[in-house]
């Protein structure tokens, strides 16, 4: 399915030139930015924010440097991220972990976050500036929940969607609203109905990710398959199966908790499936989509309302 | 000598407690937060800040906050640095990285960066905002150039002494210019004199560190000696004696470049100060002082101005 329509794909062209010139400056940091940004994402946060700014066009350039700010905080977290996980890929490319060391993955993200304040700090919008302030600590405290569930055997329900919401709802919600500020700033009904809306989409857009990594057909994500797993993560296809299994079912799964080394993943997958794993986290899914199109419903702008739900259908049957 | 009087000491009591309470919230922060801040350094930075902000004294709450942020900063970019580094000590205690593991140093950087952009935003101040922000981002850049010549086997003192600007003076430079601005916002010359004053003063500082790791006397410090060697880095006392060294010397010093295994130091230790590196960064650091000292003078401000050349005195005469 088509997720933007043209007027978008120029203003997500906006935001790309915007975050290129302001990092051309230093030729130490131009080689690993390329690399970074060589290969765009799905960019949905920018667009969440350009769509919840649409209805004031007459804000563009500051519609554009709101989307360029959250692009580049996405950036800097999956950088740190890709240190912290110690992944080789990503978006079917080598991590800059990978092809360079570390130590350039932790200070180009550092380098990223800080670029990202000083174009917030320039909005001059202490509201704006709260928010995603805020939205960032919650982001790096998310992940550190998730740190110290690796390698545990049993997670639960409230603490995997716990995870969801502070690792990508948060920053889905962040997006909305401050695009939603920027605009309609005295719009309290507003702001409030495309922030919830953005939180539930980005937490269903999780529990898709997780999906796909347990999808036979995960190769296209760029990703390689069971990531997670691989990681020491339980993630939801992996905690439904478990909280259907027998024990001997349940020890088999968990021996795979952490393990690095090849196997034949298609027992796992086939065991998952075969415990029901798959088809209750589409059922999860499946509700938080349905909580989000509620939330765009009512939304009064016919067409911020339109191209939210517009993204709730794309979030729903992505398959990469 | 004495660093700081008893007014000091109360009021970075007050930094350090107001550091606390915003982050005992979360247990999974709580345990890594207190193992990073129970060793305190000399605090320096948010010294600066509130000596530089000390004429009003009515505005100590957000003096406080300010050297809060200051210390936040600083913190998040060592948590970092000891990621990037390798470093297995700091202050004489094991790093989070050593501790725990890359990822708890990273995340918890990056939390603690958040943790102190949040409090920033709460100012409300666009002036310090800016100033912090671009701060923030100068530190990465200056690690970034660090780690882009680190392995190199000639540097030249621009490279070193522009290092030295972004990784110390720039904090320096910060803490000051934010302390004055939040107490006399109009007094451009005011803002000007100990922001300069205290720019230099961070390189002396920087100078300082440098030669404390390679002397005899370094293990007093909290870091193994060589400590820069060991990483490949090329400081002021090995560029000074290489300049001075013939094709032989030169070739037996970079030959020490990046090794970790166990040498007897004092062969190195020696060379240098046969070729009198130790001599030129020493003259080097008397610069700085004296540049520092001569900007301290021009602060009208008598208290102010005596307590910032305490500063100076302390940072050449330390040998910690």
């Amino acid at each position: 399915m088509k997720l933007i329509n043209n007027s978008y794909k120029k203003e997500l062209q906006l935001v790309n030139r915007l975050i290129k010139s302001e990092i051309i400056n230093e030729t130490v940091i131009q080689e690993l930015y390329d690399y970074i940004f060589k290969k765009n994402g799905k960019q949905l946060r920018p667009l969440l924010s350009l769509i919840a700014s649409s209805p004031d066009k007459r804000k563009t350039s500051k519609r554009v440097q709101i989307a360029a700010i959250i692009e580049l905080l996405h950036t800097a977290t999956l950088v740190h991220d890709d240190v912290v996980d110690e992944s080789p890929l990503r978006r079917g490319a080598k991590t800059i972990n990978n092809f360079w060391t570390n130590s350039h993955g932790v200070l180009m993200g550092d380098f990223i976050y800080s670029k990202a304040f000083m174009l917030m700090v320039d909005l001059s919008n202490l509201k704006i500036l709260n928010e995603l302030s805020k939205a960032t600590n919650d982001i790096s405290k998310g992940e550190l929940i998730q740190l110290d569930l690796v390698g545990k055997k049993e997670v639960t329900l409230d603490e995997l969607l716990q995870i969801s919401y502070f690792k990508t709802g948060r920053l889905f919600e962040a997006s909305a609203k401050c695009g939603a500020i920027l605009v309609n700033e005295n719009d309290k009904k507003y702001i409030s109905n495309v922030s919830s809306f953005a939180k539930n989409l980005g937490i269903a857009f999780q529990i898709k990710d997780d999906m796909l990594d347990y999808s036979q057909s995960s190769k296209h994500i760029g990703k390689p398959t069971l990531q997670d797993l691989r990681e020491g993560k339980i993630t939801y296809p992996l905690y439904f199966a478990m909280k259907a299994a027998d024990t001997n079912d349940k020890r088999f799964l968990q021996s795979f908790l952490g393990v690095q080394t090849k196997y034949n993943t298609s027992i796992v997958l086939e065991k998952i499936e075969a415990l029901g794993g798959n088809h209750k986290t589409e059922e999860l899914l499946l509700n938080y989509i349905q909580k989000s199109k509620k939330l765009a419903n009512k939304i009064e702008n016919k067409q911020v309302r339109e191209e939210m739900l517009n993204l709730s259908k794309f979030s729903y049957e992505r398959t990469k």
